[in-house]
């Protein structure tokens, strides 16, 4: 556990180094970096993506440094999403900050997300921990493809926003593309930093996928039941927003009448509204059914890890447990 | 001539191909595909920068389809820097057709740029003309590079709105990054590509980057003087939106103070006021000084391939000059 630490200290000091080492004259620098909000410990993001990649790079036996630039790339990228997110989902708040297009306005919001994602990819093309070509070309194509179906996976939570109801099936295609895609690909790119051959690390990835899928039922289940002054958030964000959760999804399929015509009505939910849908969605048994499937993505992944004798598998319940502690 | 053609056609060709690739359940792709109005022969964009691309593989003795790679990406990159320019600028038309942000909203256009950006460095990675990995990291540096100070000069160009003056110096580092860098990169890029050395390939940058800052500076003539049935815009639209482009800044520098005086004023410029800030800047000769301008960068730009021995340089002005036809 040491040794996380040493990896996340080493992570903070070279993150901090690459987003300043970008000047010039130009506002869009100070940007990101007020998005970082690097001087405010508190308030920073819970670094689980990098955590993981660095996670699966040791635990293949590579040197301490061989897959920062990937955790940075990682980290980086995931900021360049919530920066564009916040603007699509129109938030005024992230870890009790401003937002970056709320602060500076729309259009210079999407400008610094742009920036940001170049700074990502350039992370790995500076390729400090100087990896064969072949590797860098591998983890820049596993990145990349993964910021298109996050972009697949947002495009389809959005058109969720207007529709009348949302089956189980496309909201977990959803969730693929948003939230487990990225996971893939950073346990992926841990492992390709460390030398590993593609079927072993692609063993990562899909141990990570699930691990991304457990991970964000269990955002829905906090959107839903987790307390405020836990989560940072409004209780119950996620149903005044109407947001089509794990939860939700399955309490309407089976036979909550009075949150699907909360949903119906095409408008935010009041305080009243909120508990109503709450204490609907627990009768119907979706609170449980949520549990109950995060459950057995970390059972799969608990399978995925044993048949491929990948180490870091017994530890997924701990790290999972270490993010919901942060984020609950 | 002939081979400019040839080559393009392929480009058009593997261009559909490589958007069309792409697909699955997220109304992102088909919003991606709205954007090339593939269907829609006369609406398209120019194809400047793959032009060059293929033809500085082509100069450089690359085989035909060496450089479709790079090309497909400049193009696909350029394309995600116009969606979300659009929604900076508040555009609501480009070629004719309804932007993205205006037909789907803001929020799915931000995500569909995004998917395209991913879409334009995966064609690299896919690399269909099998180059090898380090190639194909210095073509990815280079377009990276290049998207980084595109962001640096459209924040820049955004920071300009509300300036109650913009100096001849910050102008012309706006365009380095907003216009030039891209020109840069996609010259570089095809150098590389055919196997070119780094020295020589800069050179090709070089060469590009000055074709650029002329490009824009024809562009700033354009918005001004050019005839609205041949640029497809309102004419004088760049002085209608306020727009700090070279021969404001110059006039204005050079005593056109009923030019500042309406940009001061800071509202869009109505008729009346579009054409006295037109004969004003006439008067203070800020056409000629821009055509100067322009003149001056193209004979740098054809020192720098003579010096080189470059042997695209003789065609730098018609090549420039096919732009100009096609956008006045």
């Amino acid at each position: 556990m040491t040794l996380r630490i040493a990896g996340l200290e080493a992570f903070e000091e070279q993150l901090e180094r690459w987003i300043t080492h970008f000047a010039g004259d130009s506002p869009v620098y100070d940007m990101v970096r007020y998005h970082f909000g690097l001087s405010d410990e508190g308030r920073r993001g819970k670094r689980l993506r990098p955590l993981l990649c660095l996670l699966v790079a040791q635990e293949e036996g590579g040197s301490a440094d061989v897959a920062l630039d990937a955790a940075i790339a990682v980290e980086l990228l995931h900021n360049f999403s919530l920066i564009h997110d916040d603007i699509e989902d129109g938030d005024h708040l992230r870890h009790g900050r401003t937002t970056v297009w709320s602060r500076y306005g729309i259009a210079h919001g999407i400008n610094a997300g742009d920036a940001l994602s170049s700074m990502a990819y350039l992370a790995l093309l500076e390729n400090t921990a100087e990896l064969p070509a072949e590797r860098v070309v591998t983890m820049l194509s596993l990145l990349h493809q993964a910021q298109l179906e996050m972009c697949a996976g947002q495009g389809l939570d959005m058109a969720f926003e207007a529709a009348e109801s949302v089956d189980l099936d496309a909201y977990l295609q959803m969730i693929e593309g948003k939230t487990a895609a990225l996971f893939r690909a950073t346990a992926q790119m841990g492992a390709v930093a460390a030398g590993t051959d593609g079927v072993r690390a692609a063993a990562y990835g899909e141990l990570a996928r699930l691990y991304g899928l457990a991970f964000q039922i269990q955002d829905d289940l906090l959107g839903i039941w987790g307390r405020s002054e836990l989560t940072g958030k409004p209780c119950g964000a996620d149903l005044r927003k109407r947001k089509w959760t794990y939860p939700v999804v399955w309490g309407i399929a089976s036979g909550a009448a009075d949150v699907a015509r909360l949903y119906r009505r095409g408008r935010a939910l009041g305080d009243d509204d909120v508990e109503a849908a709450r204490i609907a969605l627990e009768r119907a048994g979706a609170q449980t059914a949520a549990e109950e499937a995060l459950d057995r993505y970390l059972e799969q992944a608990e399978l995925v890890a044993r048949e491929s004798h990948l180490d870091i598998g017994g530890g997924v319940r701990a790290f999972l447990a270490q993010g919901a502690r942060r984020t609950a």
